[in-house]
């Protein structure tokens, strides 16, 4: 009797992406896999890598030389407790040569972290995003942050070279959807940009010193970046909300990031949940932005209370925030009241869309977690139909640093693939 | 450049799941690597074969003499137009040998498809469920209702015999929610059904000639149907609605099925659009269903037109529904004017969701496609914040036979994944 749980694909995947395998691939995929599998499960003995993977000894072997001869994998002692003998050896991820980049271009600051393949954050650095005020309010002048992310990441370079660390690339998440085709911002509606060739830019800028550029959604990323913990608790369907101004999901199902056919999935901000409900900036009424976004809490304060300034750094307005709501003001308190059942609402729809198994609060409302979470869950429980749909809501583990990290990982994923990517350490240097 | 759009899996994949790859995992892989290719793409030439999967010419005579052994693809003559020389052979899909069985366990029927490896439908069979008249309305006695699951399936088992087909497995799609691990169905709201071990129970009744059986929700089946034609437009991202009594979505993402995490992704008749709307069977107010449902067209009929008869097959009622609306009954042509901007709400939110390129309309809504699907295009195209998220809608080319013809390609998909699964023919069996 099989489930069709199994994983056994359906005929869609038929459509012929596969790849052959010769002895070159072969030797390539075997490589990614012993990666893979040290980057996931952590350090093990050479006879565990061989059992847990189906490898030969002599196999595992012979990849660990290539592995270690590009500085991605290393050996050391390890302590065995309970045994007699020698102490054995494993193998584990190196930590010291190779890296990736993250950026994350906010509408408030431009995030970079380095991250080694170890997932130790190297280097890591946060500036205001340049902002003009205009006679119709602000603007984010497209020269001027293009200079600011292309100083930002050729600092982050210098800081990965000062550091001894080969850089496998970098991916940048813009505030909105993306326009993947050409490597652009599409519809960045938070900056005010159309069609800015984001990719294109900062080559010009960084000339023979870019890395291999990937773009992403931030609610997308973060979603990645929160995937390997939930990974680790056998959670594979998940749901990361992000809340700023806008409300977007990062959707990973069955472990695979869910782009859309245009890379627009997650686009949450305007579903509507109310058709008499309030008018959007979209033009359409009752989006769950306006029952949910940051903007609707900010506006229970005084119009010139520092938290609703767009000139201070999101973390100062939200601190500012949690100053009022525990001092007790009586407008945050009842908004926070509220806020759950109308998070629950679109939540809801979510879980009866995919089914996740987790859902992450982040952006603001991971800020809020200790005063949302368990309200949320209580709210999408109540709504539950079948108890073996149920959903856990926790806190974001990496805050306002998710995107950032999510990019740093993703831009890795390219040595986890083809780890033949890395360049050989040259003779004498430091495993 | 890289976009993250080629393709790059993120490090949400890294969970371990690959296999290694050995030399007999090599050889199955490309067998199942050319099986599928010729199945996606159809017949061609070993050395078309040999340039399009980036195995050499040797190790392509050699697969297919395997594959052929196993009565998988056969060779034929082909014609060639405007060249010269001695006509070329074409391997192709042998359809003679292998075929897979989809059973669709309805409230008013049950379904039995029989399809070979080439699509052709074998044997196809279609019996009233059986129901029992009770005080408290119509019920679908348990037992009887599997006996009758286990002598269509026999039965078709016989047929398949009789034309020579080796069966690689059936797929049973119950209406509603599946319990994978238990094989049975766990929430099966419209036959009353909650614990049913539908898998064990068909065991019993068939034993040794029992298939292998996966169970799948008709939604995900009718979706899986779809896919290939979707696919060969370079369509990898869908939904298929299905509307009878309730609506439910078969979602498919980059290919693959979204199954969400215990099952239940799709179950989209209950995502609320309206805090102020009709109450629903759920117990919640303005669930999509209580717009868009089945029940919501049959109500403007007078209550004993035969159309709302539970007694008669869904194509009679169906057909009854078409002769009113030909006929231009008001309280119909009414509904159906006001239906596609409640369709296009909920699917609406789908986009958003999931950025799907197609939405295919199954159940009901294809049946009155010709009304539904352009008003709903136009609706969904006046609500798009980009174009780039365009989605197009369109009628399920299958009908209502996509569940049953979903659950025999899951069957058979288990050959495309694993050629060596199917036996080795007999000497001097016709190839």
């Amino acid at each position: 009797m099989r489930g069709a749980a199994d994983g056994t694909p359906g005929p869609a995947a038929s459509t012929g992406r596969a790849a052959p395998v010769g002895h070159a691939a072969m030797r390539s995929a075997n490589l990614s896999l012993l990666l893979r599998h040290l980057h996931a499960r952590g350090g093990r003995s050479r006879a565990t890598l061989a059992q847990e993977t189906g490898l030969s000894k002599a196999s595992v072997t012979s990849l660990i030389g290539d592995l270690a001869e590009r500085g991605l994998v290393q050996e050391g002692r390890v302590e065995r407790r309970g045994t007699v003998g020698r102490p054995g050896t494993e193998v584990r991820i190196d930590p010291g040569h190779v890296a990736g980049i993250g950026l994350e271009l906010n509408v408030d600051h431009l995030a970079v972290t380095l991250q080694d393949l170890g997932g130790q954050v190297r280097f890591r650095s946060s500036v205001p995003t340049p902002v003009v005020d205009g006679q119709d309010g602000r603007s984010h002048p497209v020269a001027p942050v293009l200079d600011l992310v292309a100083q930002q990441l050729r600092e982050t370079l210098e800081a990965a070279a000062a550091q001894g660390l080969w850089v496998a690339g970098a991916t940048i998440s813009p505030p909105g959807p993306v326009d993947y085709a050409g490597a652009g911002v599409r519809f960045a509606s938070n900056l005010g940009w159309s069609g800015v060739p984001l990719g294109e830019e900062l080559a010009k800028r960084l000339g023979p010193d870019m890395p291999p550029l990937s773009i992403e959604n931030d609610a997308k990323l973060s979603a990645l970046a929160e995937a390997p913990r939930l990974a680790r608790q056998g959670i594979t369907d998940l749901v990361y909300l992000t809340g700023e101004i806008g409300v977007g999901a990062g959707i990973i199902a069955d472990g695979r990031l869910v782009r859309g056919w245009s890379g627009f999935s997650g686009e949450v901000g305007h579903i509507g949940l109310d058709p008499a409900g309030v008018a959007c900036r979209c033009g359409r009424r009752g989006c769950w932005e306006t029952l949910v976004g940051f903007d609707t809490v900010l506006a229970v304060l005084d119009p010139d209370d520092p938290a609703r300034s767009g000139h201070l750094p999101l973390q100062e307005r939200l601190r500012r925030l949690r100053g009022l709501l525990d001092a007790g003001d009586e407008r945050l308190v009842q908004r926070f009241r509220t806020l759950p059942g109308d998070l629950a609402r679109g939540a809801g729809v979510l879980v009866d869309v995919l089914n996740p198994q987790a859902i992450v609060l982040g952006g603001f409302f991971g800020a809020f977690a200790d005063v949302l979470v368990q309200p949320v869950q209580e709210a999408l429980d109540a709504r539950l139909l079948t108890p073996d749909g149920r959903v856990e809501v926790s806190a974001s583990a990496l805050g306002l640093d998710a995107a950032a990290i999510g990019g740093a990982d993703m831009a890795l994923e390219r040595v986890l693939a083809d780890p033949l990517l890395a360049p050989v350490l040259p003779t004498g240097a430091s495993r």
